[in-house]
C-alpha cells in the first residue's frame, strides 16, 4: 500500500490544527507528517498517531520528499511557498485564495466537482468556507433544475478569521458583560486601519472592499460559485456579515431555480445528497444552527420553503462548520479521494 | 394649549420603559401619566417629569378619562384591553400585532404613511420592528422608482423578545465563557416547547411557524410592508434570524426597483429622507452596526451597492434601534404628530 509524506503548512493555526486532527483518523497512509509554521511557532509539539512531532519553520527545503502539502497559513505564504512545494514534486491542496481563480487550478468541493481535481497541475485550491457549504447544498438542485439566481446573506463565525479573532470575541464578550470598555484590535480585518466591536454586534464587512462596493469575501462567493459550477454567468449576489458566533457559518439563501419544483422533491433530493443533512421540522422547531453544526463534517439544510411570489423561488438556511467542511475537512477529503485506498465516509 | 392624559400599558417592559423615557422629553402636553402593567409589577415606581408615579394594574377602569393609550404588553393583553380603552374615549397606539392587519386600523410609520393615521377609528397600530426600519429606508426608493421585489434576511437583537430574553443572553453568554452548560428557557419563543441557545449562536426562528413554512415574524414583514405601502401584491420574501446582539436589528435587503437607478441617486435620496441616516464609506470601513445604532432614533443605511447581475437590483444594509424606531419611538412619534403643537425632530 502506497505511503505518503504529508506536510501541513500553518499547522498551529485554527484550520491547520483541524487538518492534523482529521489526518489522525484518515484512511490516508501517512509515513511522515511534517508540521510547518512561522518562526514564532517553531519548537511547539503536536501529537500524531502516537508520536510527538515538532513544528518546524516553513521554508522551501522542508518540502523535499513531500507528496501532499496542505497550505493554510494565509495567501502571502501560499504565494511564496506553494510553487516551492510543487517544484519539489508535492501535490498542494491550498486553503488560501492565492490560486483559486487561476485557470489551470481546479477549485474543488468533492461532492460538487471532484472530476476537476484530476486535471490538476500540482495545485488544487480549496474554496472559501462560505462558498463550500452553499455549493454543497445547492449542487443537487443545480443538477436537477438549474439555478438562475442566488441571493445569499451570511452569518459567519469568528473562527473563519483565525485564532486571534476567536480570542477577541471571548475577551470582548467578557468585557461587555462586565460593563467594561472594549478596544477592538482584530476584526473585521486585522491589517486594516479600523477595527469594530464584534461582541454582541454584527459587522457587515469580511475581508477588504472592492471598487464595486462588494467585499472580497462577497466576490469570492460570486466568482468561486461560478467556477465550481462551470457557470461563468450565474447571477450571484452576496452580503457577508460577521456575527458573534465562535464557530459555524449560517447562510440565508434564496435561489431561483431553472424549472418548477415541489418542496417535497427538494427535500428528497437534499436528503439523498452526499455530505448534506436535512434538519427541517418546523413543527418540532428543528432547523440547523451553528452550535449544533460545529464539530460536524456535514452541511446542514433547513427552513426549506417556497417563495410566496415567485413560482421557482426557494429559500434555504444552510449551516456548516467553517473550519471542517468549510476548510480542513474539504481539503483532507480531496486528498483522501485522490490518494486513499479506502475512502472515508 | 391642550393637555393630554396618557396611559402606558406594559410600562415596566423593555418597550414601555422606552416610551416613558421618550415622553419625558416629548413636546406632548401630558397632564397625567398612568403607568399600567400586570399585577406582578404593581407598586413599582417610575420617575416622570419630577414626579414619582406608581405602577397600577392594567384593568378597564384605568382607562377612564385617558386621551392617549400606548399598548406594549403583548397581543393577548391588547386584544382584551384595547377595546376597553377605545370605548372610554382613548386613542390607542398599539405596539402589538393584535390589530395590525384589521382593515379599519391604520398601520403607521410616520415617514411613510402618516396620512393613513387620520383615518383611525380609535386604534392606530405600530408595525413590527423589523418592518418599520425596512420601510422607512425603502420609502424614498419606492416613491421614486417603484419596488418589484424585496428579499430580506434579518439579524435581530434579543431585546425584541423582551427583558427576559435580554437577561437570558447575558446569563448564557457568561456561562458559555466559563465553559458551563446552558439551559435555554426563553428563546426563540418562550411559550413553545423547545428552547435553543442564543449565546454565540444564530437561531432561524422568530415567533411561531405558519403552515407555509414561514414564521409569523417573516409573514409580518410581508403583510405589513404590503399594507404600509398600499401594495397588496408587492413580492416580499423574509428570513428572520435571532442573533446574539442585545439591541439593534440589522437587515440585509435586496430590492429590485421598478426603474433604472444610479447609486449616486439612491445615496442622495436616502440622505435627504426623513428619519434616515446614510453611513456608507467603504474606504473608511464605515457602515451601520447594531452597537452604534442602539440608543438612536434614526434608521441607518449603508453597504449601498448595485447588483452585478440585475440592472435594477440594489443591496442595502439597514440598521436601527428596534426598541426606539422599531417600537417606542415610532409610537410616540405618531402621538406627537397627531397631538403635539410642536413637532419634535
Amino acid at each position: 500500500m502506497r505511503q505518503y509524506r504529508v506536510a501541513v503548512v500553518g499547522a498551529t493555526g485554527a484550520v491547520g490544527t483541524k487538518i492534523v486532527e482529521l489526518l489522525e483518523d484518515s484512511p490516508l497512509q501517512v509515513s511522515e507528517l511534517r508540521l510547518l509554521a512561522s518562526k514564532r511557532s517553531v519548537g511547539q509539539r503536536r501529537a500524531f498517531r502516537g508520536q510527538e512531532i515538532e513544528v518546524r519553520e516553513a521554508v522551501p527545503e522542508q518540502f523535499e520528499g513531500v507528496d501532499i502539502a496542505f497550505f493554510s497559513a494565509g495567501g502571502s505564504v501560499s504565494k511564496v511557498l506553494v510553487p516551492e512545494a510543487v517544484k519539489r514534486g508535492a501535490v498542494v491542496i491550498d486553503n488560501t485564495s492565492a490560486f483559486r481563480m487561476e485557470e489551470e487550478v481546479p477549485l474543488v468541493v468533492p461532492e460538487v466537482n471532484m472530476a476537476d481535481t484530476y486535471q490538476h497541475k500540482g495545485i488544487i485550491a480549496n474554496p472559501n468556507c462560505s462558498t463550500i457549504q452553499m455549493v454543497t447544498a445547492l449542487k443537487p438542485l443545480y443538477d436537477r433544475y438549474g439555478i438562475e439566481k442566488i441571493i445569499v446573506s451570511t452569518y459567519q463565525a469568528v473562527s473563519g478569521a483565525g485564532q486571534q479573532a476567536i480570542n477577541e470575541l471571548h475577551e470582548q464578550s467578557a468585557q461587555v458583560l462586565k460593563g467594561e470598555v472594549v478596544e477592538p484590535r482584530v476584526l473585521p480585518v486585522k491589517s486594516l486601519a479600523r477595527h469594530h466591536q464584534i461582541a454582541f454586534n454584527a459587522i457587515p464587512q469580511i475581508d477588504v472592499f472592492q471598487d464595486n462596493g462588494f467585499t472580497m469575501e462577497e466576490m469570492k462567493m460570486v466568482r468561486e460559485t461560478q467556477k465550481i459550477f462551470h457557470a461563468p454567468d450565474l447571477a450571484v449576489t452576496a452580503t457577508c456579515v460577521r456575527v458573534p458566533v465562535f464557530n459555524g457559518h449560517s447562510e440565508s439563501v434564496y435561489v431561483e431555480l431553472g424549472a418548477d419544483f415541489t418542496i417535497e422533491e427538494v427535500r428528497q433530493l437534499l436528503s439523498q445528497a452526499s455530505g448534506v443533512v436535512v434538519v427541517d421540522e418546523p413543527e418540532n422547531q428543528a432547523y440547523p444552527m451553528a452550535v449544533m453544526a460545529s464539530g460536524r463534517k456535514e452541511v446542514f439544510v433547513g427552513r426549506i420553503r417556497k417563495d410566496l411570489y415567485h413560482p421557482r423561488g426557494l429559500n434555504l438556511w444552510i449551516v456548516s462548520d467553517n473550519l471542517l467542511k468549510g476548510a480542513a475537512w474539504n481539503a483532507v477529503q480531496i486528498a483522501e479521494q485522490l490518494f486513499a485506498n479506502h475512502r472515508s465516509s
